[in-house]
């Protein structure tokens, strides 16, 4: 079982007008409401791969209960902490005369020191069984920087691995606590370096966090695919052909692919090829968290891996060669 | 204690942002979440002049619980029978910079015969000490247009006068069951002549609906005030100057005043003046179902009010006369 913590999770809502009055009175023709947040969204697509998953977080206040009974539903095995203040929610507007979204991002809860300590027990609890674990998504406020740091060297002290995607001093601290895989994508990674990176420079940023701690560093560079760091050297993964869609949650994609090929024991070259699979299924998906079982074999076979042996501060010799 | 009947209310979630970026991401400075549809803004505007309110309605879901937990905090005493479907949400953006607001009003639930029958049930035992009853707002999907009529028989079988505010053919249906009070407002009333209204041609469609079946009607016309068709005639009703801000909920204010003056007894001038007094103090104060009690005495005093006892088919000769 893959624990999957989701301190932050959203009640994410969509409503789709033929048209938006942004100044006056619409009356959306269709409403969707699903549990959301980079955590829930992992989760939901390593059930889909058939991967036994347990979702553990905070929640609170009537949305909290809306994203607990949006996870029954997909049947997605969950316990959340009960936090005083309401889990947040995001708001999706699709207009489809414009084809535009516009998306509103409430701010997350407040959370209590009491009320992380009562997760962080049920936490350890649940390491018990867990074959890996995976720390995703920002903090909700309240909670210092260091909190997925603590979470992975509790992790460390029970001996299960780590896969951390954050951003941030949450990340910086994080990838100190010795992660298993950090997962940053190309702007996190600059945020990090303090500057813009060229594609060859992508290799050396992510070769100094591997250096910070973590194991393995794997960055996601969208169309371009990944960038990996690990303990024999840098490795390169892309995609057939750039493919457009919703870019939402492909991220998570590539953490849920990455954790079960770290679970299942795959080779870097496999487990990188199943990662810009299942992220590229994901953007082909309309929804974040859903891929389609075919879009994720056909693209599998033709996913390109190089590697680069000699050093995790130089850009690999080889890239998109097919594989 | 006045019965307030709420059998579609919704939770209205406003986002605040310095300025909306209609085709991306924002991240809104202030988040607010109120229960909210008509019959709640009367009980709240009756709660606040002291008047005993009882609400009934039906609430379902996640968001059937926010609007529970909301009404709890501001104190309104409210039993809700629960359906399976989920409470609307409304969704207002308010782009500061702009000076715009863009609303969303979800589609309601759709409501069971079943679950209409427990509400019944509920709302029959509810009327045995009940002063009055609202009926108010929309019917939520899968209730018959005689939702209201049949609920105003009832009410009636019990001795206990009703108010009705609702529109279409709930309402034509409604005023046929006798109500004490009806009050559409002019686009409602225009709806139900088949033709756009003159000042002039107000009084008589406001008669036709009291020959309907209604004992008194009162249309509220905006910043022009009220006019009221009752059994001694017609009558006119203007606040002193036209006032800016927000209307939403000043209908639902001047419906608690008419209610409130038919519990007290107050003689027609009176309870008009009211009326015009507390509908304009609303549009004053930002929220819906709010007022200053300042801007309520302070319009109290200067309200106009004009009797014409000729006909309730005929305009009334004085209008806006110093009352």
């Amino acid at each position: 079982m893959i624990l999957v913590v989701c301190l932050n999770p959203a009640l994410d809502i969509t409503h789709e007008v033929a048209a938006a009055d942004w100044a006056g009175v619409n009356r959306p023709d269709a409403v969707h409401a699903r549990p959301g947040g980079k955590g829930l969204n992992v989760a939901r697509v390593l059930l889909a791969t058939g991967t036994p998953v347990r979702v553990l977080g905070l929640a609170g206040g009537p949305t909290g209960s809306g994203v607990i009974s949006g996870l029954s539903a997909v049947r997605v095995k969950a316990e959340f902490t009960e936090i005083g203040a309401e889990t947040r929610r995001t708001f999706t507007v699709v207009d489809r005369s414009r084809e535009t979204s516009a998306l509103f991002n409430e701010p997350g809860p407040r959370v209590t020191p009491e009320e992380f300590a009562a997760f962080a027990a049920g936490y350890e609890r649940a390491l018990d069984g867990a074959a890996a674990v995976v720390l995703s998504g920002s903090l909700p406020q309240g909670l210092p920087a260091g909190t997925y740091a603590t979470l992975g060297r509790i992790a460390a002290a029970a001996g299960v691995p780590v896969v951390l995607d954050t951003h941030g001093e949450a990340l910086r601290l994080g990838a100190a606590a010795g992660p298993a895989i950090v997962k940053p994508n190309l702007a996190e990674l600059e945020v990090l370096a303090g500057r813009r990176l060229s594609r060859d420079q992508v290799a050396a940023a992510a070769g100094d966090l591997r250096a910070a701690g973590a194991q393995a560093v794997v960055v996601s560079l969208g169309p371009d695919g990944l960038h990996a760091v690990t303990a024999d050297g840098g490795w390169r993964a892309a995609p057939p052909a750039a493919v457009t869609g919703n870019a939402t949650g492909a991220g998570d994609a590539v953490t849920a692919a990455l954790v079960r090929g770290l679970v299942l024991g795959q080779p870097w070259p496999d487990r990188l090829r199943h990662a810009v699979a299942l992220g590229t299924a994901s953007v082909l998906a309309p929804v974040a968290g859903e891929f389609s079982p075919e879009d994720y074999a056909r693209t599998l076979d033709a996913v390109t891996v190089g590697f680069s042996p000699i050093s995790r501060n130089a850009a690999p010799e080889q890239c998109g060669d097919p594989g």
